[in-house]
């Protein structure tokens, strides 16, 4: 058995989500064969990679059936891909930027960033958590950060905003930054460029998925994020009823637009159902059922999944640790599994835009 | 018997809101007493006025405590109160303009605004609701007129839209002005432009109450509302967890600012729990318990009531027909009792308003 054999018997690996074999995707290193003993490391694009274990079993099955007695190690390892090459000077160490918003209000989008940014950060990335809710700013209640003052550094001669550490995330919500015993009325200008500043002026540094916090609707602030931050794809949070549904499609269509045209990594149904404990086999479907996986199907748009009604959900967003930092099992579950989803979606949009240009420039 | 003898019987009935008796504050009109016959009617501050039976009762009390065999007929009527005499050029036939506010979204604005319209209509008084979301406005969807088209009269010389009529409300929603399929990024000023207009343009002629559905958040949207309307007082609603009462706090913050300076008529706490049909004994305090309460006692204004968490709230919402319209008895009554209490915060706002520039002239 030599390494061209081994690599010959992988190159039938398919990588399910991006269409193509394992070795031509150049997915397979530090390939070792001594005797029976095979042992390499596969690149994946994301470590919230949810299709590890499947690839593991298609590589040893590969490998054994060109000798059946090999004991092969598969290894991972991940480098989460980017379309951002160039990098420009917003956010240049920022692989992917993924903004989670929302048509309607108060429909989870904060809970949704918060588990969603904690779940890609358990998998293995690192990740930044940006509060960019210029109205109603969650993230210093939902991860108990109020009060605190971020510290300044130098960089490159600028003075920048450090963000807060916490759960292993990086944390910064313009809520640390602004008093907020005050209201503040911004006016659209005012509300722009205060944006625009507080994206520019924190301190990042590296990151595999910066997971984006917007405030609800489709205002002016959606606008200049969108013009400031290049962002690689928008997750849409939306609960199953009508008038929910609604706003989403405006969401949906408003960042579809020429203006903006950011690419839709997928729809979350939130508050799916209700369980109570006592009935465990009740599900009530208070806001209407599967409406968030209808309008996934008729915009065709990737469905990354329901997260149900849960109140330990909320208490989590209240008492400053989100549910995925809990050992209440399903629900951190359903957002794993989202965050799976969110990283196979941007995986594959990310290949898929590559390919695009690959295509562009040899036509 | 002789109608002063019946006078001065009334005039130990107190109002019991405005903490005056009912021959001091001129409530008493058409009275009439023949042998035992007396006859008169009471003029409420508002016809929703939850205090209808007390008053009732204490009258007769009263009268009959001069004579015994008194045969006593209490008519009521109502003259809702306003502090708007000169009214202006905006809104002229207006008494009174509430505004449904949140700091949060998705708390149940829009849905406290329609079913407080409406009970407020069943209480005898001419109704408009004026949804001035001008990012998500949701009167469309929850009273069915979506798609439908305005019409216009000419009023003095201008061009002026005229409400839709349903349920006995008139209703105008910036959704039936503007192409719902396609999102509107409104810049600042454009916004801020467009709900001015809004505003002047729609004819709502004579009401009692326009009810206006506000927005989510604390931004420009709102200082051009209360800058352009002249807002007797806003209905704060929020839910009980933490991160809905934080952004509460901010909207009461935001209203009490000099900048804007509307009075708070009073908080309502939606979603205050959840009881599955099976488990009528159950309240499921998914959101959190009493919050909104709290959050009153804190702030001292007044608490006009709790909504239960109801599917049928939301269903009713969806299909178009609002939960008041239905036959749904426990939720309606929740809806009826806020409905007495804004009314009744409204009239003694409105007299406590009087008193002080009386006040004032008389130093
Ligand atoms: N699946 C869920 N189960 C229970 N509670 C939830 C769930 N999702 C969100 N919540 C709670 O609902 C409320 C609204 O959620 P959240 O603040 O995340 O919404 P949002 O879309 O960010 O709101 P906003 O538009 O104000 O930014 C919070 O109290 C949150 O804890
Ligand atoms: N008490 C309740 N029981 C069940 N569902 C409710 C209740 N109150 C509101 N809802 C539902 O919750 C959703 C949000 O309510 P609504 O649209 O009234 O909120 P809002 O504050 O106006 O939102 P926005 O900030 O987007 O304007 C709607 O689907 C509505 O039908
Ligand atoms: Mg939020
Ligand atoms: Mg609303």
């Amino acid at each position: 058995m030599t390494k061209d054999d081994v690599l010959k018997a992988l190159s039938t690996v398919q990588e399910p989500d991006l269409g193509k074999d394992i070795v031509t995707l150049n997915m397979v290193r530090d390939l070792t064969v001594e005797g029976n003993y095979v042992s390499f490391t596969i690149v994946l694009t994301t470590p919230a990679c949810p299709l590890k274990e499947l690839l593991k079993k298609n590589c040893i099955d590969a490998v054994q059936s060109i000798n059946k007695n090999a004991l092969v190690t598969v290894n991972f390892t991940s480098s989460t891909t980017t379309l951002r090459s160039d990098k420009g000077s917003v956010l240049p160490n920022v692989k992917n930027i993924i903004a989670v918003v929302s048509g309607k209000g108060g429909v989870g989008k904060s809970t949704v960033a918060a588990n969603l940014a904690l779940a890609l950060s358990k998998g293995g990335a690192k990740v930044g958590l940006m509060d960019a809710d210029i109205y109603g700013p969650s993230v210093p209640i939902m991860f108990g950060v109020r009060g605190e003052r971020p510290m300044m550094i130098e960089v490159e001669g600028k003075g920048m905003i450090v963000p807060l550490e916490r759960f292993g995330l990086k944390l910064m919500s313009i809520g640390l930054l602004v008093d907020e015993k005050n209201a503040v009325v911004w006016r659209g200008p005012m509300a722009s460029s205060a944006i625009r500043q507080f994206v520019t002026d924190v301190y990042w540094d590296q990151l595999d998925y910066l997971v984006i916090d917007m405030p609800p609707g489709t205002g002016d602030i959606h606008l200049t994020l969108v013009q400031t931050v290049p962002v690689t794809g928008v997750v849409v949070v939306t609960t199953p009823q009508d008038v929910a549904l609604a706003d989403a499609k405006k969401g949906i269509a408003m960042f579809g637009q020429a203006q903006m045209n950011v690419p839709i990594i997928g729809l979350v149904e939130n508050m799916s159902y209700f369980t109570p404990a006592e009935l465990p086999q009740n599900k009530y479907y208070i806001f209407g059922k599967e409406g968030g996986k209808r309008l996934a199907a008729e915009y065709d748009i990737p469905f990354l999944g329901q997260i149900p009604l849960v109140q330990s959900i909320r208490e989590g967003g209240d008492i400053g640790i989100p549910i995925l930092m809990s050992d209440e099992d399903i629900t951190k579950h359903a957002f794993l599994e989202l965050a799976g989803n969110v990283a196979r979606s941007v995986s594959m949009s990310n290949a898929h835009m590559k390919s695009e240009e690959i295509a562009e420039v040899v036509e």
